[in-house]
C-alpha cells in the first residue's frame, strides 16, 4: 500500500504531526459522568454554574447569626445552625442570635455574623459595637454568579477542579469518550519479566524484558489522562500475524501503537505489515534522533498506524514530541491537565545535536532556575539504556549547536539536588 | 493530654516537620518486589549490576557477524542469530559471516559487524576495507559493569529506572513496604456525592460534597506513591467517634490524617479528640495563611495522627510543605521521584503575604520562563473554592512582601499557555 522499506527522507516532527491528524478526526461522541470520574477527561461543552452560589447567605466564620440592626446590644442565643442542617422553622426574631458554624446557610431574618471568640455567657452574648449588614458572611453568588463559565470545552479536568465544581453544585459535566489505543508490542526477542526466573533468559539466552510497551502504557496513562490502553500485547515478529492483530484490534480502538520492528531491516516487520494492510502510509521516518524510524500508516474510517521504535527512550521520544499532540488533537483536548515536558532548565555546557534528540541529564536546583549537565555522549546511545538510573531527566534538544546557559524543555523523573 | 483548643502560638513549617519526625521512626521493614511492582517504592539497599552487561559481545545493528581478519574479503553467510536467541552449535568459521540482528549475542568466532546496508549477493557478502575488531559491536560490559552501583538507596524507583534495571538483567530489588496512612475525614455536613441527586444535598440542605480527603488522597497517590492509602472514611463529628476510629485504625497505619474539625470553635473535633487520646501534642497550628490549624499528635508507637484543615486548598498547602518532607522521613525516601512543586513561576506582580500562604496564579509561558499572575484577592478565600477553575496553579509564598519578578515555586495543574 505504497509503505516504504527505508527510511529515506525523515521528515519534521511538525510536519509528521501535521499530515496525522489530516488523516484522522477527533472523538465525537460524548457522555455525561460524575465529576469525581471525570478527572482526567475532556470537556465536551462549557460547564456553567448552574446556580447562584452560595444561593442563600452563608456563614464565614463559626459564631453568632444576629441582625445588624440590633447592634450594638445585648443578644439571647436561641439555637444553632450548622452547616449542612437547614432548619426552615428556625427564625431569627429581634434580640437573639443563633449559633452557625463556618459555611451555614444563614437562618430567616439574619443578615451578620459575629465570630464565636465574642463569647457567650448564661445564654447571652454581648455586641459592643455597631455590626455591618453581611459582615462576616457570604452572599448569595458570591462564589460564583449563575450562567457564568466555569471551564471552557476542550479543557482536561483535573482534580482541583473537580474539586471546585463539586462546591457549587456542579455535580456532572458531559465530557468526549476516552480516546481508545491499542499497544502492540513487537519483537521475537521479548518476554514479559516476572521478577523470578528472568535472569537466564535474558543472561544466557539473550532475551529481552519487554519495557517499550510497558513505558509507552505508563507516558500515555501519566500525561494523556483522557486515552484509555484498551490492550497491551506482545505478538511476534511475523508480518502476517502483526498485520492480523491490528485488523482485529482496529474496529475497538481509534489509535493503534506498535512498538519495535520499524527499522528497514529483513526482521523488521512494520513495512511488511503495511504492505498488508489497506492503509495509507502518512511517512515513514521522523527527522530526529531516537526515534527516526517512526511511521505512521492511516487505516479505514480515520484510524492509525502508529510505528515506534522498539528502544524505550526512543520511543517515549517520539511519544513526547509527536504523539501527544496527536492524543490531543484525537481527543478534542484544548488545554491539557500535565504535559509531559512542564520544567525548563538551563544547559551546563553547550550541546551539539544534528537533529532534535532526547538527552539524558542531571538537575539541580538553585534559586528557581534548573541547571542540566548531559551524560557523556557514549551514555546517550539508545542501546545503552541502563544510564536512564544516571540522569534525572531528559531534555529535548533542537537539531543544532546549543550554548552553555540556554534554556531547554526537560521531562523531569528524579527529585532535582541543590546545586 | 496536653492538647488545647485554641491556636495561638502556630509554629513555622520547618519546626514542625523537626518536631513531627523526632516523634516518629522511619519505616523498617523490607520486601525483594519483582522491578515493574517496585515503581514508586523506596530502594531498602543499593543496587549493584549483578552481571557485566551485556554479558558477551552484542551486535550494534542488523547485519553481518564477522571475523575481522577475514576483512577485506569475500564471505559466505552461513546462517543467521536474531537476538533473543543462541545457537551454541553455531561458530563463524574463517570465510564465513552470520546474519545477526541489533542486540544479538555475536556467534562464537565473531568480533566485528558490518551492517545489512552492505548486501548480500547470492549467498555472500563483498567487504571491501579492513574492519576493525569489535566494530559495531558492544562489548561485553558497555551498559554496566559488575558491581557497580546503578541507584542508591533511599531513591523511589522510577518507570525509567524500571526499564533500565530490566535491561540489565536486575528482575527484583529489595524496598522498604510502603508508609501506611488512613485518611479520617470529619464533618457531619459532608456526603459522599454520587452525580446523581447531589443538587438537592447542596442547594437545599446547604450540605457539602466530601472533596478534602479525596484531594489528600490524590496528593498521596500522585506525589508520594511510596505512601499506601488503606482506608478513606467519612465519620460524624462526635469526639468519641472519631476517637474509637482513630483508635481502631491506628495498628493498622504509619499516620491518620484527619480532616476537619481542626479549628478551635465547639464544633471543631480535634481538640477534643486529642484530649480522649493517649498521645502526645507535637503542635497546634503553622504560621501560615491557609491551613494555620494543621496540628499533629504523636501516638503510642510512633505513629502519627496529624489533623488538617477541611478545606481543600488549605489542607492541600498544608500537605505540600509539611506533609510531603514528613511522609520522605517516615518513607526512608532520600530522592523522590517527582516532588508536588517541580516548576518555578516568575511573579507578573508584587504580592504581600503575611505568613507563607497558598496563592492561585494564572500561568503563561514564553523563552522557557512561567510568568504567575495571582487571581484577585477576594478569590483566593479558602471558602472560595470555585476559583480553583479560574487558576492553572498554586504558588507557594514566603510570609513576606514578594517583589515582580521574583521566582517562586508551584503546583501546576493546568498545561501553561503561550504568553
Amino acid at each position: 500500500m505504497g509503505s516504504q522499506k527505508f527510511i529515506e527522507k525523515p521528515i519534521p516532527v511538525d510536519e509528521a504531526v501535521k499530515r496525522t491528524i489530516e488523516a484522522t478526526k477527533p472523538v465525537k461522541e460524548t457522555l455525561i459522568v460524575p465529576i469525581l470520574e471525570s478527572v482526567g477527561m475532556v470537556l465536551a461543552e462549557d460547564v456553567k454554574a448552574p446556580y447562584d452560589f452560595p444561593p442563600r447567605p452563608r456563614s464565614a466564620y463559626d459564631g453568632y447569626a444576629i441582625r445588624s440592626d440590633d447592634t450594638p446590644g445585648r443578644l439571647r442565643i436561641v439555637g444553632e445552625a450548622t452547616i449542612g442542617t437547614l432548619n426552615r422553622s428556625l427564625r431569627l426574631e429581634p434580640g437573639t442570635a443563633i449559633y452557625v458554624s463556618t459555611g451555614a446557610y444563614l437562618p430567616e431574618g439574619a443578615d451578620a455574623v459575629v465570630p464565636e471568640e465574642i463569647g457567650a455567657k448564661n445564654g447571652y452574648i454581648e455586641v459592643e459595637r455597631k455590626v455591618n449588614k453581611w459582615e462576616n458572611v457570604d452572599p448569595p453568588g458570591f462564589y460564583v454568579r449563575k450562567g457564568s463559565t466555569l471551564l471552557p470545552k476542550g479543557y482536561v479536568l483535573t482534580m482541583l477542579d473537580a474539586v471546585a465544581l463539586l462546591d457549587v453544585a456542579v455535580v456532572r459535566v458531559k465530557v468526549y469518550r476516552k480516546v481508545r489505543a491499542a499497544i502492540i508490542v513487537t519483537g521475537n526477542e521479548l518476554f514479559e519479566p516476572t521478577g523470578m526466573d528472568d535472569e537466564d533468559k535474558i543472561i544466557v539466552n539473550g532475551m529481552v524484558a519487554e519495557t517499550t510497551g510497558k513505558l509507552v502504557e505508563w507516558f500515555i496513562k501519566r500525561y494523556t489522562p483522557w486515552v484509555e490502553i484498551t490492550t497491551r500485547i506482545l505478538v511476534p515478529d511475523h508480518p502476517d500475524t502483526v498485520a492480523w492483530y491490528i485488523e482485529k484490534t482496529a474496529h475497538l480502538n481509534d489509535i493503534i501503537l506498535m512498538t519495535g520492528g520499524t527499522g528497514p531491516s529483513t526482521v523488521d516487520t512494520f513495512y511488511q505489515v503495511a504492505d498488508r494492510l489497506n492503509g495509507k502510509l502518512l511517512f515513514r521516518g521522523l527527522y530526529v534522533r531516537g526515534g527516526r524510524p517512526t511511521s505512521a500508516l492511516a487505516l479505514d474510517g480515520g484510524k492509525l498506524l502508529i510505528a515506534l521504535s522498539g528502544h524505550p527512550i526512543s520511543a517515549l521520544h517520539a511519544a513526547i514530541r509527536y504523539l501527544y499532540p496527536v492524543l490531543k488533537y484525537v481527543g478534542n483536548v484544548r488545554r491539557a491537565s500535565e504535559p509531559p515536558v512542564t520544567t525548563y532548565v538551563k544547559l551546563m555546557e553547550g550541546y551539539r545535536s544534528k537533529r532534535p534528540e532526547p538527552i539524558k541529564v542531571k538537575l539541580c536546583v538553585s534559586n528557581g532556575v534548573y541547571y542540566a549537565t548531559p551524560l557523556p555522549k557514549e551514555r546517550q546511545l539508545s542501546s545503552v539504556i541502563a544510564s536512564n538510573t544516571e540522569a534525572d531527566a531528559i531534555i529535548l534538544t533542537e537539531g543544532r549547536e546549543h550554548q552553555k546557559g540556554e534554556m531547554l524543555p526537560a521531562m523531569v523523573y528524579r527529585e532535582p539536588q541543590p546545586c
